[in-house]
């Protein structure tokens, strides 16, 4: 063992990644809109000493209503907005990280930059921003369109909007507010850069209206798994969340990545990689089991039919406890058409089927003991396939505290994860480089 | 008396309303970037049982540099971003509304609505917006144009932007989660309204993916003066943040707008109207004076002609003690050529002329005791000026202190003003009726 240790992530979404989540007896149904709800959670993951809490967002209502009735059966339709959660979360925590999605489709990047400037500052560093694009027609419609922008496009318009608000941080170097009030000097000139950007998306001249903020510029996380999300990440993530199922995949994948880093300067550490974990834990193996049994029980049908219904079809004139039917004329695109061969090939009925996604919003599932889970993590860990994990619990705040109570201990006793944080700020926790100013002088965090 | 009360604000601007408020040797001249300096002060505001606090806002360092190195002697350059700051002083106080300025011109209405409501839900109930159309050309370069746009289209798109966002704040009806674990019903899909909006400037479907709020809506503001901006507040708007200087003004202001209101179906008490105050207030008139004096005295003259360079032009060829002079050939608009005039006529100087306006940033200010101001306050109150004030501080916090201890006390004594807040909301504590969702039910507040 090195001393390497592993980044782990909360992923916050609604009330929990399972998706009957909300029917769960112990869970607060009405906690998606309860600020309270959120704080115990957030609570509960930096007592365990998590890097960070993160949440997954969309402007909009993203789901369709298929099959028909199935949209009302679903908790994913009311929440809170993440920028104003976070910010609410920062004077009620002391060090955990503070992570959010916001779209570079269907933002301005100026208010991107300040708003995370922003945070960072009141949190004490500890601000962190997931990069996406907005493929959804039911956000395109909240902002002016009548369909989602193209994959070109969108990628195109991410790469100039991330130019744009990291050149925006830079605006004025570490040391420009001199705040002399002998002389009357608020800010020495020449430590302001005025950003004049101009490309094809954006004219932002700048300068950002915020001082550089305590970890020279919060936190850069990317998920895109595509060509052009793997260009951005490597030249400007330091932080990647990913979502492979198998080993071998999620290894190429960080292979890939690595692999690129220096071409852009940087070395094999300023990138972590973090893939999505759905644990279900129980002092044996039986009790795992029988609590995303419990879950699985409460997955509407309809529900269930819904989250097939995006990715093969309408299956909801089959026998829900009949096989997968064969995809004959259901029109659908190759992952699809290879979830219905796979399934078909294992015998998999279409409640079995829907319950393999529903365990996780699709998110790769382990079920088992504490050891059982950090077995698991350590391999991955330990063989090429992740610096940590994204952990994403299945129904909240229980799963969160179980995984806190159980899983973590184990992994501290192997060595594997931290007892107590190591800095003040989101970068030094998760051990990356100070973040260098583009005008010539370094972040707060290296001073 | 009857038992009508005074409405009062806090408005945290920076480090206070007067132009040199980051020289006064209390003023810790970080503090726009440190949270708790806001924090501090929002507490003293909720123990003096103000309404609310409010954070105006400009989206970029409207000022320029005129005369050259004014700009880098000002301390209106970096600050916090105050929905995120708005937003962390939530969970950290209980009763003070949470009001800020957001720009209908550089901005989306769903991105707009999505946050003021999760403000409401993360505050309970505690969250205002200040609608405002951007005119400065340093915002237009933020938002990918080259100059502001005009009066009309500002007016037109700010009209339509708060259609929209009033629309999706009534996506939910109050009773449409009923979140049945039994059923498996997580909402109500006939209360359940979507906008489809088609405008000129705005196509926005909906739904909100946030629930309707505590207060049924977040309080609307308005602060404009121009026609088209007193027929919104008079449809729209709860309260107007004006800012008249004199009393006969501010009277036919009041009659203006509350008499409007008829034809939108309200009646007089459902818009209150708060004019701007700059309180220097002492236990003497000399110690008021000495306040005011000692803040004059920091003014540095580059900043202090940087003030009459936007409304008058560059004074700095002519003697800063000398009389101000005959605009002859100044090329400028005719509210700078009445400044001139009057300026005149009163023999002021260049200095004594710029200190007026650094005094409060061009708000009326009143220097005095506890009795005086309270006076001067009640007589607008009980007059037809004003249904209250909006206090703007001239430094942070001690400004704010000296108001809390001495005024406020004063206006208790006399019944103008609450000792204790008498709801939960906002919108309770400011005595506004119930706010109705268009399609039928009634907000919270109304249960």
């Amino acid at each position: 063992m090195t001393d390497r240790r592993m980044r782990l992530g909360l992923s916050l979404r609604g009330l929990g990644y399972h998706i009957a989540a909300w029917r769960h007896p112990e869970v607060p149904s009405a906690g998606s809109l309860d600020f309270r709800y959120f704080l115990n959670s957030a609570l509960a993951a930096e007592r365990a000493k998590f890097d960070m809490i993160f949440f997954a967002d969309g402007i909009g209502i993203r789901d369709k209503d298929r099959p028909p009735g199935a949209l009302a059966r679903s908790h994913k339709n009311a929440e809170l907005e993440p920028i104003t959660l976070l910010s609410a979360l920062a004077p009620m925590t002391t060090h955990i990280g503070l992570v959010t999605t916001a779209s570079t489709t269907y933002n301005e990047p100026f208010h991107i930059a300040r708003k995370f400037a922003s945070l960072d500052h009141i949190s004490g560093g500890r601000a962190g921003w997931n990069i996406v694009t907005s493929w959804s027609d039911a956000e395109a419609q909240n902002f002016n369109r009548d369909s989602h922008l193209d994959y070109e496009t969108r990628y195109e318009r991410a790469a100039e909007f991330v130019e744009v608000v990291t050149g925006l941080w830079d605006s004025w170097e570490d040391d420009a507010f001199i705040r002399d009030k002998a002389s009357g000097l608020f800010y020495h000139p020449e430590k302001l850069h005025v950003l004049n950007y101009k490309g094809k998306h954006f004219q932002v001249r700048g300068p950002l209206n915020s001082a550089r903020t305590p970890q020279g510029r919060p936190i850069l996380v990317q998920a895109g798994a595509h060509e052009a999300g793997r260009e951005i990440a490597a030249q400007h993530a330091d932080l990647i969340y990913s979502g492979d199922h198998e080993i071998g995949g999620a290894r190429a994948y960080y292979a890939d990545i690595k692999g690129r880093l220096a071409r852009f300067g940087r070395a094999h550490g300023d990138l972590l990689i973090l893939p999505a974990l759905v644990p279900f834990v129980g002092r044996t193996r039986q009790e795992a089991q029988d609590k995303l049994d419990q879950l699985q029980a409460l997955i509407d049908p309809l529900v269930g039919l819904s989250i097939l219904s995006s990715m093969i079809g309408d299956l909801s004139v089959y026998p829900i406890d009949g096989p997968v039917p064969d995809i004959g004329d259901l029109a659908i695109a190759s992952p699809g058409r290879l979830i219905v061969e796979q399934s078909r090939k294992r015998n998999l009925t279409i409640r079995q089927l829907y319950e393999t996604f529903g365990a996780g919003f699709g998110m790769r599932s382990v079920v088992g003991t504490a050891e059982d889970i950090a077995d698991d993590m350590e391999e991955w860990f330990t063989t090429g396939a992740a610096d940590g994990f994204n952990i994403c619990p299945s129904h909240l705040p229980h799963a969160i505290e179980d995984f806190a109570a159980l899983v973590v201990p184990e992994l501290q006793r192997r060595g594997l994860f931290r007892t107590e944080y190591e800095g003040r700020t989101l970068r030094e926790n998760l051990g990356l480089p100070p973040q260098r100013n583009r005008h010539g002088s370094y972040g707060k965090a290296a001073e």
